[in-house]
């Protein structure tokens, strides 16, 4: 779909010049020095030969036309230029100038079918094929190009921002990573972030994703790309910047109070299995974790780590950081231990950490192989960190016979961290034998940490697609705040547990509905003029059959004396519902993403303690039972300390109806039920109180 | 006092060998090649010359005897060694080896007035001083020595294990950063790390000091170093690892229950402005800021950091980590974006992060720097990030005429940092400068917090110290969980609030007692032989005046059937608090920093937030509040949403009070004020209830 920009016929480079130092004259260069086998021709108006290629006056003079054409000359010239290579055949084009009047571009391409990257690009690399670019780094890559690939999955990385995007693969070649592609959009006038990672998977060439976006041309787009991802076994780790509160709408929902910019973003990355880091140190840890996992094996959850290190002190540390990123680093059993001891010193220690002192790489490595055989061969253990020295390759390069099919022979993740600076001649000579080379314990456990959270995403898989198109059951919602009526309406239609309720029209029939449902009740008047109920007086609460005649009065008296002129429907008799655990259940629609569920903890701790989790609709059980689990006061709601926690199936069940609702009604922009009141288990849940704000129909997704 | 160590007046090394290879090789070949200028005397049986020096056969026969005597022979040799350099005359000895009977090390030693660092140490190196240890990093060091230092405060690192001192050594030399001295002190059996701080802050050459320790051999010492520290106003880092459970003691009290073994280290580094970090990249990162920060300019806040960057798309990215690490990235005023608004194009932006486009640096930097000075001159920003390549040093010395006035003459933090991977000689020439080049945004934003944090702690200062020893005034608590009554006294004593209470003989005395105090009352029998009341029957709640009679019949009925030789005291009569926010305060002596004042969130969430807080006593108001604010739940307790907040002050007083109580009465080890109720502002506080433990005394600190 993308081959113009991969496997082009021909490339052009338009206004190429000979000085390499400048950027069109790099520009040809780094193409000329690409692995790319086609013809390229430079275009420049006074002809001639430019870095030993003839060059073309212009794209018509080039015969038989061109495919792929670069650009890189002033903003202003790029629509002409763009609409001379339309006319010369080309497929497509890298538009690296930046200041390009986008609206002329698409007039200059017009109906052709044409593809351009940029404008402002910085371009695109892949090793040892077409590089289009004039990235500083992907010169120096050229000039040091491995012939043989290491062992492990190669990394790509897709960046909004090429600045970001080559940065990145210059750490990422500094790690000792194979990057197999560098793809930077720029402005994505056309071609963006996701359709390069949807490339690269259908490509199949890299095993692992490193994605550089400040927000997503098309959001729609982030699931079915995610879900071939996922398919692929194709990790996606993604820096995602710019938490913008700009673009936030009003929030009138308590729900909408609490959506952040980010939050959609943050809810659907959980939900894809994308993910999200924010800082290089941890993203490059996690590349490096999944770069050096063999093919199909992200799939076992890494939650018990074995500290094996050759100097004493530093075990604790990593076990330290263990910790702080959810790790384990248990005591090895009483028999494991047995099992090592005989390779372990008596001033060393069985234990994890497992001290495994100097000795045990002083025989050529044999010791320590065999120590780590042991416990990976374990079931108390799903990874190493093995801390030894990694300052002189040529002691990385005498463990090769015993480290190399060790690596290679293990289906558990084995990290090497030196305490001592290491060297980056060592890193390379243990790459070069499969194995990672971390700079800090905590890019060893935070690399740890993401393998897991893969393994997790792997193991709970996606949700089904939806098998048809979502109908709007409630097609005339209007816009604005429901009225009572309404409201029930749409809950109750979707199964929704709220208080029994019925309209009376006078004190006789409000009695016989409050006795049919138990006192004590709250009356309610009805009036679509009345907005401000408490306001108007018209609200009893606490009603018992001694006081509802007088409460009935009181209601309609006072609310026809605040409105006069109000239509009066009628007075609401409602349950009055016994106190349970406080919870708030709510939707959202986010302008990019469409629908989210929202569960926070109730009362005053929802704001202060912002205990909330969001996810996108459809919300299975599994989702729901895990929103419930994200709650600070998850422990509350389950029964801590003697005391009975909630019915955690009816949550769950009003969590999956109110998303069945959400991916129904298109037209409902915001729902707040709250308080939800959770009873003990068996005994139930019921919305006492819900706010819903209609609105334009924003599709379902 | 340690100058045996760092100005010795003649130095032997026991068992020298030739080869520098080998480890007594290699401690004679640093010692040589160290700035020493005394006499360096190599000891070996068969003399001879070693290293181009004459070698002794024994410590006794070198002419004149020897003042520092370095051992790195094997373990059961040393005892004899030391007893020989005792005989020689010696002061003091480093004690390389592993593997030493330390009795038998003590026994050598006897009376004389000789110290030693070790055993197991790795030494210790001083830049231009004594190097006295085998670490091939110093090798380096010494090799590629500075002769002038760069401008900035000097690092020094302290660290219980050698292979980790000297590691971080290696990685604070790779920042570029002028090291003074690297002091590891092994098994501690003499000489321990708070020595070496406390020396090198008498000498005053390291500007900070970062210092690694598995826990501290004599915890008393913490404070007065710290306070040294201080004074001098070095910053300290620390990094503290092994947070073993083991040595925890078994939990009577809820407070203990919530003690984990490092609670009272971190309530300490709290205290005493030691800046504690957990991993490498930010431990450096914060070396790296306090050594690049002028003599006496560490007492100004750093929360509101300016982004001035080259290249676009990073300045979004250091806005998301400040903002992690809680630094503030304001929008600049309107005014100062006029005033920079001529040095930036179109295409860069003004607010901030500032992208002042590559054209910033194409003018030699003027253009850079004119922007900085604007912005670091406003009183909007407290500190920069200036984001720019540093992958070529030739760049960066073309900057050095206007960057290095820029760096000398900035009162505010100037942190430099490539989102290009930057290379070493580009950072080395920046450092020439007197600036930092940081390797990620998460570096700048954790060297500027920690510079917040220190400065923070330097506004608050100290607590004075207590100006004479404490005075036990209950010195007979016994030992276990003390009576109501007793409690009841001890807390009365120190001006803590409890409920009105009294103890009734009879039905009528508790009458007039609730009568006195207002209804309702709790009712509680008081018996040392009943532990547990509410389990006897001896308790009544919520007791009215209709009640009165009739629950005092039941509650010494059913006491007495539960306990027919109980030794029945009376009936306490309480008055039954009306509800209030719901706070636990305790008091938790630790066996290595001694008392500690606990504040947490009341009820259910105390456990399941652990929204809990730790300062040592004594506790100051400014402390007191700074616990209460660190409570997860502080805003519910300051008032959120129209709710009405806590009588703070007088919850602070009573904060204040039980550390008075915790200072002076040596013998409570535990005590749970839980609930304790606080009332709207104004109204008070009560300590509902509470549970205190005494034992032992433990010495107050």
């Amino acid at each position: 779909m993308y081959s113009v920009f991969f496997t082009p016929r021909s490339v052009a480079v338009v206004g190429a010049a000979n000085d390499p130092a400048r950027l069109r004259g790099k520009l040809l260069k780094l193409v000329l020095n690409s692995g790319y086998a086609g013809p390229v021709y430079p275009v420049h108006p006074r002809g001639g030969v430019i870095q030993g290629k003839p060059a073309f006056a212009s794209l018509a003079a080039i015969p038989g036309g061109v495919d792929l054409v670069l650009i890189a000359t002033p903003g202003e010239t790029v629509p002409a230029i763009v609409a001379e290579a339309v006319a010369a055949g080309a497929r497509g084009a890298v538009i690296l100038s930046s200041g390009v009047d986008e609206d002329a571009l698409k007039l200059a391409i017009g109906g052709a079918d044409f593809r351009y990257m940029g404008p402002n690009t910085e371009g695109y690399a892949v090793s040892g094929g077409l590089a289009c670019t004039f990235a500083g780094v992907v010169d120096d890559a050229q000039q040091n190009a491995r012939a043989a690939p290491r062992p492990g999955r190669k990394l790509a990385i897709v960046s909004q921002s090429g600045g970001l995007g080559f940065a990145l693969y210059g750490h990422a070649l500094a790690e000792h990573l194979d990057v197999h592609a560098v793809l930077t959009t720029g402005n994505e006038g056309d071609i963006e972030c996701l359709d390069m990672v949807e490339h690269l998977l259908d490509e199949g060439e890299a095993g692992v994703i490193l994605m550089f976006v400040e927000g997503l041309k098309t959001p729609a787009r982030l699931a079915p790309v995610a879900r071939k991802a996922a398919a692929a076994g194709v990790p996606i780790i993604i820096m995602k910047i710019g938490r913008s509160e700009a673009g936030q709408r009003a929030a009138v929902s308590h729900t909408a109070h609490l959506t952040g910019a980010d939050t959609a973003y943050d809810a659907m990355f959980e939900r894809y299995g994308l993910i999200r880091l924010f800082d290089l140190e941890a993203m490059l840890a996690a590349a490096a974790a999944f770069a050096r996992s063999p093919q199909g094996e992200l799939k076992r959850p890494v939650k018990r780590a074995a500290v094996v290190t050759t100097s004493g002190g530093a075990g604790a540390w990593a076990a330290d950081l263990c910790g702080i990123e959810g790790v384990d680093v248990p005591v090895l059993s009483a028999a494991l231990q047995a099992t090592i001891s005989p390779d372990i010193p008596d001033f060393g220690s069985t234990a994890n950490p497992v001290d495994a002192t100097a000795q045990a790489i002083e025989d050529g490595g044999r010791t320590l192989v065999r120590i780590l055989e042991k416990v990976l061969g374990s079931d108390e253990i799903d990874a190493a960190i093995v801390n030894m020295g990694l300052a002189h390759a040529a002691r990385v390069r005498g463990l090769a016979d015993v480290l190399a099919p060790l690596i290679a022979g293990s289906n558990k993740p084995i990290l090497f961290h030196s305490h001592i600076r290491p060297s980056q001649e060592a890193l390379a000579a243990l790459a070069d034998l499969g194995g990672q080379g971390y700079r800090s314990f905590r890019a060893c456990a935070t690399a740890l940490a993401a393998l897991d959270r893969y393994a997790q995403f792997q193991a709970r898989g996606l949700p089904e697609l939806p098998a048809k198109a979502p109908v709007a059951r409630f097609p005339h919602l209007g816009n604005g705040v429901l009225g009572e009526a309404d409201s029930a309406a749409l809950l109750a239609a979707y199964g929704l547990p709220m208080p029994p309720s019925a309209l009376a029209g006078d004190a006789e029939a409000a009695m016989q509905a409050a006795q049919a449902m138990g006192f004590p009740v709250v009356l309610k008047i009805q009036s679509p003029n009345i907005a401000h109920k408490t306001e108007a007086g018209g609200v009893a609460l606490n009603v018992t059959a001694d006081t509802l005649a007088q409460a009935f009065a009181d209601v309609t008296t006072r609310s026809r004396a605040y409105a006069p002129h109000a239509h009066i429907e009628g007075v609401l008799v409602q349950k009055m519902m016994p106190k349970g655990h406080e919870i708030v259940v709510g939707l959202i629609r986010d302008a990019d993403f469409g629908p989210l569920i929202m569960v926070g903890s109730g009362g005053i701790y929802l704001e202060v303690l912002k205990d909330v989790a969001f996810a996108p609709v459809p919300v299975s059980r599994g989702d729901a039972a895990r929103l419930i689990d994200q709650l600070k006061t998850a422990p509350i709601l389950k029964g801590v300390r003697g005391q009975e926690g909630g019915d955690i199936a009816a949550l769950i069940d009003l969590i999956c109806r109110l998303s069945d609702l959400a991916g129904v009604e298109g037209a409902v922009e915001q729902i707040d039920l709250n308080p939800v009141f959770v009873y003990g288990p068996g005994e139930g849940v019921v919305a006492v109180d819900s706010l819903i704000v209609a609105g334009r129909a924003a599709p379902a997704h």
